[in-house]
């Protein structure tokens, strides 16, 4: 069988991270084939051979729709910004390949409702890139829920801040501008739900609000721009399973670098995590003498899978990319047809009606079910 | 002039943290005259005089009533359940005595209302219990937002669980009961509410859930009852000042003991606390080398007042009892007429006024105004 | 029974600190008669009155002499500068009165051995201030060695720094004397050692080293003096059970306030504490499933005695000070005859010894065994 | 020019994480030539095949002579039990290879000082992995020593823990024999110190400890075994500088997985950091207003160089295996005739040096002078 075929579009944050897992997925994990680095697009043909050159793909071009339509390219990462994803997926999967494309999925409910419906009827594989969910802790916490150890969860609550907004003297940039979406909402918010999704399972309704920190930001080119998206956003939720939940969220928090703190509270026990600390996460067991309870803080080793596969001894830590090359091993399984632990574009259209409802929900100042 | 008189209603819990900070207030603090421990009341009189032994109070008595005419007695500590506040403080102040009375203010907003006005007409102090507040690290939080260190606020959140209603096994008590109130939203969440207020000012609007992690618990006799309070409330602010705010309350958070975790963000920097490490606060500033930044953990010492006055040297830990002898001196403040730092029964109405309207914007489902 | 007649020598740091704990271990505890606080000791008879009204005691002088003769005292708190320990508490022993000293016992192993004997002969208790093993962290840990829980101790660890000498800026003061005794090590090591002994027992033997991070220190009249003590001391431990150990001291470490950082390791867990956050102690435990052992965080609680009797409620955080009010009620006990978890004068000597092989360690660059 | 060809000898641990570094190092840095990863050896032939396949190698072989013959071969990759190392080492630089030889240089002082002079007359470059020293959080450490932002350094202390050797019930192993080594001063003590050589600079002398936590160990095949080596070694320092140090090895230390607890303290401020948390560093200064002084987490990012070539945002975590991708990068820029920050056998002989200087001093009680 030969070799598959990678395209990848973009090269930036995330098309780099993209290209950094094609390069490593087969010799981290060792059980699965090297993919060819096929073809890399960039809009800029010059920067586009350059970064073929670095990244280790063979060839270059500056037109998607050629690496898309292209023979050798069996699957296809989308790294564009936000507002190309469903253009270029629905391409991709119309030419019969495999996607891989970054969340979020889309900027606007009805394009990822195309994009879902495309992904159902085609024979090849669509997945999102929603990578905190292979963390090997995160993992664990889904086991540990999964398996009843902290019993029937009740609440939950996460928080997700980072600081890249807060400047308010930094001049006024496209992610002020309401084409780019709610905000804090669909901008990062996407991956709090992801993780919800995974440990709660499906959300029934949320109650948002949303604000601004700061309500104009100053031009390059002297004066001031009124600010049209919410750096913050704050919701209630109510999951099918009756639990409730929290969801904090702020682009404009100082300091915060990557958090993503995250609580679920079960009957008998209770799990803690904060992203800014991948390679730890906490356990309270309501069991055992009660001189000696605590929050455990366990280290991410080789008995949670599949951190044994970058390295035997435990405690030494996993990196963000390192996430993204395991998510890469998911989409290989999903493509050879094995059970795979991955957003597809169907479980990627539920976290997009979150996304909607809660800015319905803020607009109409009202509990919104999904 | 004679030594103040002190009288003591009420011996569980907070009762003995009044005695302790009345026995530790002079000592302490040097600068103020030495209380005299008049009297104490406590339903069973045996206990009463046992309790007036142990806790140095020179009279015992079981009527309260009898406490409150003393004309040995200035002043009224009230430590009973909250369903007796309102008509003890009432007769306290009716009498011309000074007030001390715990959190929460009353069970009902039209007691909290009468308690208010009575206070308002009063020539005597009357003082709520929020000791959090007495906090050096605390202190330090309002000055350093007073002092627009970290700019101008834009968001806050906090975070309030303890875990004393976790266990699904533990019987129905009385803390299930409709009659003792909401549940989390007002056993404790008023703390919330004071910290909230001391640094970001009064609450302008309030959207509430709140959740039922177990709905029925065990009856000692067999048999389970439905329970009626909620333990677990999570609420969208907006503050007068249009900065935004969510506070998550829990009581049956498994693991956690006395965690109030407090995060403030503003245009300059992040303050951040954990009542659990309640010597510790974090400071967070955008300024200087970018290279270097982080928030930095700062142990509370003789340079936030008044850690000075228990122990000269730096980093070496007041406890929750000692908030309270704080407290206790800014009431002896309020008494001498100088300007204190407390929550008196003015303050208290507003605190009650958001619980109120939380309840009201869970019931109705929306937003409430306050 | 008359209630024993309290004398307190000394109201700096320590003074005020003794203070407190005599005005709080009745109402604390309960279980114990008031104690009268009888007569109070400052070089200023000024002051000496002044702190009596403020600390609570009955009468003031300028003699020590004379309170320790004074018929209607029955202990004597001795919270002067260690120089003069050995000559009151001598005079104490003699004139037949309970001994409550502050560490280190004397400035000379000869004095601390004359204290030792005259201790042996009283009829009185003869203590010595190591509040910190009064700790209910502190004493959990000794619970679970001692039970076994860790297994078989092979190596501990401690490290105590603080900040007071670490500015190279500051004038040279007392602290920079030899007269004062060898620096870190005797200065503040101590208090290591009497932790180390209650967790792992006896010390054998002992290798040291000690070193000057300023050399010269300024004078306030202008000018240097050479620093004549040491600042850092590290010392290499082997204990009478074979276990091995190690401990670093440091008084120049800018940034900690109060760090006792202390682990200790066994052949089925370890455990971890430092006094900068007093209220938590870390275990791991080898033991149930791999992939959820950590180290777990023991928050203190009513289960950890005698915590309960302070605060009710779990987690609530005790302080420094009230570490000093158990080791008063261990005093009482000792007095009353009733086994007391206490360094007595015996055992301060066995401490005492270490400091003295410590310093005769490294004046030969030697391993010294005691 | 061709690309730099590169051989591979071993494939366990340390041989795949250089592989993932010679996969990675061009995509991740962009500015150097994709190295062709020519051939790679392990003693099974069919296993040596099956790795060039997983981990990218064109060829294989069971001879790792023969790869440092093939002239195809620029550089060779040593990750084989330490016993080979200055075997293959001379070999390769005979060969006029250059040299990336793992840790620790070798297992007799003489066969360093062989390796050493080998590669002071060699035309290539001889560096050795120690990989902790690339990590973004200790290069700033070091930036900040050298720029005097701490001021000078008087003292620091390292501990490095783990727990492989801890369980007293594992079978007895090559580890606890004598022809390994001396157990954890040279199995791992070595990281310790090449950090503290980068940070303090050489080490003058050295006084140190060793221990057995367990002296036998079950066979496999039934009874005990004497344990040969210490798991545990303590070590008193004094660098060229004056400055004096502590370093606390322990690989029987349950629940360490990868500590490696670092101080510096200097007169200005102080450095603290933990390999388990290899993303942040601790920074205090003793400068601006005392009320807010603290110990500040900073996050790695950007602007600590080279993060900002695996992610561009901040604190989102690098793991252990970038790091060797930032030292293979540090080995090209040696090779290219560049500056690079490395361990070079010269260096490397220093190393060994104090392990020598150590394990000495544990034989005669004394301090050993270097």
């Amino acid at each position: 069988m030969r070799a598959l075929g990678v395209g990848l579009i973009g090269t930036g944050y995330m098309g780099k991270c993209h290209a950094l897992a094609w390069n490593a997925v087969a010799p981290v994990f060792g059980d699965v084939p090297r993919p060819r680095l096929a073809m890399l697009c960039e809009v800029d043909p010059a920067l586009a051979t350059r970064r073929a050159g670095e990244l280790g793909f063979a060839r270059a071009t500056a037109d998607w729709r050629a690496l898309v339509a292209d023979p050798e390219i069996d699957v296809v990462s989308i790294t564009t910004p936000n507002a190309f994803h469903a253009e270029m997926a629905l391409a991709a999967l119309e030419a019969g390949k495999h996607v891989w494309c970054e969340k979020p999925m889309a900027t606007s409910l009805a394009d990822a409702q195309a994009m879902a419906r495309a992904a159902a009827t085609a024979r090849s594989v669509a997945a999102l890139g929603y990578n905190y969910i292979q963390n090997p802790a995160i993992r664990l916490a889904a086991k540990l829920i999964a398996e009843g150890t902290i019993g029937r969860i009740s609440h939950a609550g996460i928080e997700m801040d980072e600081d890249f907004m807060a400047d308010p003297a930094a001049p006024f940039s496209w992610k002020s501008q309401a084409a780019s979406g709610h905000g804090a909402l669909d901008d990062f918010g996407v991956h709090a739900f992801s993780l919800l999704t995974l440990l709660l399972g499906e959300t029934r309704a949320v109650m948002a609000d949303m604000a601004k920190p700061y309500h104009e930001r100053p031009l390059a080119e002297g004066g001031t721009r009124a600010v049209e998206t919410h750096d913050v956003a704050s919701l209630l939720l109510r999951f099918a399973s009756e639990a409730s939940g929290l969801v904090a969220l702020n682009r404009s928090a100082w300091g915060r670098k990557g958090r993503i703190a995250l609580q679920v509270f079960g009957a008998r026990g209770t799990i803690s995590f904060d992203q800014e600390r991948l390679n730890e996460i906490e356990l309270y067991l309501a069991e055992g003498p009660t001189d000696r309870q605590g929050f455990r803080r366990i280290l991410s080793g080789p008995t949670h899978p599949p951190y044994d596969r970058f390295i035997p001894a435990p405690g030494h830590g996993l990196g963000f990319n390192e996430l993204k090359i395991i998510e890469c091993r998911e989409l290989l399984r999903a493509i050879a047809g094995e059970p795979a632990h991955l957003v597809d574009f169907a479980a990627g259209l539920r976290i997009e009606r979150i996304v909607e409802a809660a800015a319905r929900s803020f607009d109409e100042a009202r509990w919104v079910t999904l």
